[in-house]
C-alpha cells in the first residue's frame, strides 16, 4: 500500500518533468542554465516547499531544501542527484534521484520522528558536463572547488562561458564561492540514480549497491595543421590536422581494451576547421574519456595518446594541444552506510547486489572527501542518455524506501557521523 | 598604358567585390543561393550591361553576358568562371576569372572589329561544392547535366535542399533544364583561374597554360554504430562509429602517398553525433575528396576505402554508407587554342609554361565534350580558399591580355571551331 502511494507520487512527478526539455518527442534535452533548467529548479522548488522544506537557490544554480532537526549545527544527511540532461538524453538520469530523495523526505515528515540533526535534499546544476565539457559543477561547488575564474575558463560551443550563461540564467557567477558548505556541515551524502549499464536489469537484480566509483580523465584536443587546397597541394606539402589526429583516435579504444579490466576510454566529440570537402583540415578538435577503477590505467592511456600526439605531429609538422577538462580519481564508497542499505534490503525482501559505477557522478565529486553511497535501480538492457532510457517508478520507489530506512536511522542516530 | 587601364579596372571591379561576404574581416564567405551571391550576381549584371553584352541570369543562377556576331548560329566563344567561394576563403578563386572575361569584352567593344561569332561572358553558380558537398553546379547544368531530382537530393548540413535553397534564391528548380545549352552551340570555353598552388609563383612564371585537369572523386561516408554512455558501456559491448570511422580515415593520406604520382586524397569533414564527450558515438560521418591525372588511382583508392569500411564495421558490428557526391574523369585540354595563348605569351613578353591543375573547375566539368583552355595566374605561396589568397592585379591583365588575343582570333576567325 505505502510502496505504491509512493510509486505514483514519483510517476506523477517524473512525468510532469518529462515537460522540461528543449528536444520534445526526441528526449530529454536539459543543459545547464537554459531555460529547461530554470523550468525544471521552479518545479522542484514548489515540490520541495510542499514537504515543508526550507528551499534556496545557491549560487551555482544548485536547488536545496532544508529539513531542520533538532540540532541544526550537527553534520547534516544530504541526499540528492542532478536536474541537467545530456542532449537527447533520458528522462530519468539524475532527476529521478531528486525525486526519491523529495520522497524520502516526505515519508519522513509523515512520520513525524524526532530528527537529531538536518536532512537536505539537493538538485545539483551541471553534473553532465554536456554544455561546457566538464561537469560536475554544482556538487563541485557545494566542496568549495569552483571559483569565477574556473566559470570564465570553460565555454560552449556558440562561446559562451559558463560566466556568461550564468549571469543569463540570474546568477553572479562573482560569488560562487558562497556555494560551498562549511568543511563538516555534510555528514554524509546519498545518491540513488539509475544504473546505467545492464548488470541489474540483466540479472533481474533490484537494488544495487555502488561501492566503487571509477576515476575520469577529460581532455580536450587540438591538433593544429594548415589548411590548403584539397587538389593543388601535394601530399608531401600539406600538413593535414585530420590525417595525424585519425592516427591516434583509431588507436585509443584498443589502448582500453588492452587493460582488460573494465578501463574504457572513448572519443565522443570531433571538429575539424574550417571543414570543407575540399579543404586540407586547418585544425582538428576531438575529446578524449578514459575511465578506470585504477587510475594508473588512466594516466597510462593519457599519457600514450600524448606521445601518440607528439609523434604524429612532429612527422606532420604541426602542432598540438591536449587540454584537461576533468580529473577525479576513483573512490571507495562508504561500507557502513551500504552495510546498513543491504540489511534494509533484506527486510524488504529486495534483491540486491554490490556492484561498482562505471559512470561518473556527483557522488564521485562529493565522495573525495565526505562519507558518501549510492544506490542504483535497473537501467532497461543497460541503455542511458538516449530517449531510450528506461527504469519502472516502482524500481525507484523501492530505493525510496531503502534510503528512507537509511536516513530515518541516521538523522535518529545520536552518533556523530563525521568521522 | 593598355595593361595600365585593364590592371586599373580589374582592380577596381575585383576590391568592389570583396564586400560581398558573410565574413567580413575573415576572408570571402560566398556560398551559394545566399544574399551575399545575390549582390555579387546584380553587381556582375551591371558590369555586363555597362559593356553592352544583353544579360541574362539563367534557370541554374549562372549570370551570362552575350555579345552577339555576324552570325548568332555559329558555335560562340565562351569563357568565364565562378561567383561563389568556400567558407573563408579568398577574393580571387572564380571570381577573378569573370573579372578577366568582362575585361576581354571590354576591350573588344572598344576595338570595335567585326566578329563573326557570339561571344558569352559567363558567372558560373556553386563551383566549390562548399554548402551542397559536390559543385560543378552552374557549369553542370549549361551541359545538361542537372535536373530537379539532383536538387533534392543533395542538402546542406541544416538540412536544406538544393531545390529548397534555388526557390528561396527566386529559381524555379524544376526549369533547371531550361539553362542547358543547345548541343553545338558552344564552340570552345575558356577559363582564366588562380593557380591554387605554389608552381608559377616560386618559379615566377607569369602565365600558365593548364594542359589537363585531375579527375576527381568525393564521397560522404556514414559510419553507424550506437549511442551509448561513455562509462557504463564495456569496450566489447559497444559499438563505436569513431573508432572504426578513425581506423580507415588514418589510412587514407597514405594510400594517395603510395601513388607517388601526384593523386592526392583529403578528409576534410568530420561530423559526429550525437557528439557528447560522455557519450559512444552512434554515427561518425566524413567526406572524402580524391584527386588524379590517373583514373584508375582514383578508383583503386575508392575500392580501398570500401573495403577497409566492410571490414571494420564488421569488427564493431555496424555499418556504414559511401554516397558518392562527385565523380568526374580528367581531362586533358586543348591544343590548339593553348599553342595560340603561348605564341601570344612570346608576343607580349610574358613567361609561361605548361602545367597540369590538381584542382577541379567549371573547366573540368565543360571540357568533357566541349574544347576547352585553362590559363593559370600564379598565386602566392600557392595559398587558396584562405583569406591569404592573393594574386596580382597585373598579373590578372596579362592573362586578360592573352586571353583578349585568342577570342579576337576566335571570333573573328571563319573556320568553326567545333570539330
Amino acid at each position: 500500500m505505502e510502496i505504491e502511494e509512493t510509486t505514483g507520487r514519483i510517476a506523477e512527478q517524473l512525468e510532469h518533468l518529462k515537460r522540461y526539455t528543449a528536444t520534445p518527442g526526441k528526449g530529454c534535452t536539459r543543459l545547464p542554465f537554459t531555460k529547461e533548467a530554470r523550468q525544471a529548479v521552479e518545479f522542484l522548488r514548489k515540490q520541495m516547499e510542499e514537504v515543508g522544506l526550507c528551499v534556496h537557490e545557491d549560487e551555482a544554480g544548485n536547488i536545496i531544501g532544508i529539513m531542520e532537526g533538532e540540532d541544526p549545527g550537527q553534520p547534516c544527511v544530504m541526499m540528492g542527484s542532478h536536474f541537467d540532461s545530456v542532449i537527447n538524453g533520458g528522462d530519468y538520469d539524475g532527476i529521478a534521484g531528486i525525486i526519491c530523495a523529495l520522497e524520502v523526505a516526505r515519508r519522513l515528515r509523515e512520520k513525524g520522528l524526532r530528527r537529531k540533526r538536518n536532512f537536505a535534499v539537493v538538485g545539483f546544476c551541471d553534473e553532465e558536463g554536456m554544455r561546457f565539457g566538464n561537469g560536475y559543477f554544482g556538487s563541485g561547488a557545494i566542496m568549495g572547488n569552483r571559483d569565477a575564474e574556473y566559470c570564465r575558463k570553460f565555454k560552449d560551443t556558440d562561446g559562451v562561458s559558463i560566466y556568461e550563461a550564468m549571469q543569463g540564467y540570474g546568477l553572479d557567477p562573482e560569488k560562487i564561492g558562497n556555494a560551498k558548505w562549511p568543511d563538516g556541515s555534510i555528514g554524509c551524502f546519498l545518491e540513488t540514480h539509475i544504473e546505467q549499464g545492464p548488470v541489474l536489469d540483466s540479472e533481474g537484480t533490484e537494488i544495487g549497491l555502488v561501492d566503487c566509483i571509477v576515476g575520469i580523465q577529460r581532455y580536450m584536443v587540438t591538433v593544429h595543421g594548415r589548411s590548403d587546397h584539397a587538389g593543388t597541394t601535394p601530399m608531401d606539402m600539406r600538413l593535414d590536422a585530420v590525417d595525424a589526429a585519425a592516427k591516434v583516435i583509431g588507436k585509443i579504444a584498443g589502448w582500453a581494451r588492452e587493460k582488460a579490466d573494465g578501463t574504457v576510454a572513448t572519443v565522443g566529440y570531433i571538429n575539424v576547421l574550417p571543414g570543407g570537402v575540399n579543404i586540407v583540415a586547418e585544425s582538428c578538435q576531438f575529446t578524449v574519456d578514459i575511465r578506470s577503477r585504477n587510475n594508473d590505467n588512466i594516466n597510462d592511456i593519457a599519457n600514450r595518446i600524448r606521445k601518440a600526439l607528439e609523434w604524429e605531429t612532429k612527422i606532420m609538422g604541426g602542432s598540438f594541444e591536449m587540454e584537461s577538462k576533468l580529473s577525479i580519481l576513483p573512490v571507495n564508497l562508504d561500507q557502513d552506510i551500504l552495510g546498513i542499505m543491504e540489511e534494509s534490503c533484506r527486510k524488504h525482501g529486495y534483491s540486491s547486489r554490490y556492484l561498482p559505477s562505471g559512470a561518473g557522478h556527483d557522488s564521485l565529486e562529493i565522495g573525495q572527501v565526505i562519507p558518501t553511497a549510492m544506490l542504483f535501480v535497473p537501467s532497461k538492457d543497460g541503455r542511458s542518455h538516449c530517449p531510450e532510457e528506461f527504469t519502472k517508478y516502482s524500481q525507484l520507489a523501492k530505493a525510496a524506501v531503502v534510503a528512507g530506512d537509511l536516513v530515518e536511522k541516521l538523522l535518529t542516530d545520536e552518533a556523530d557521523r563525521r568521522g
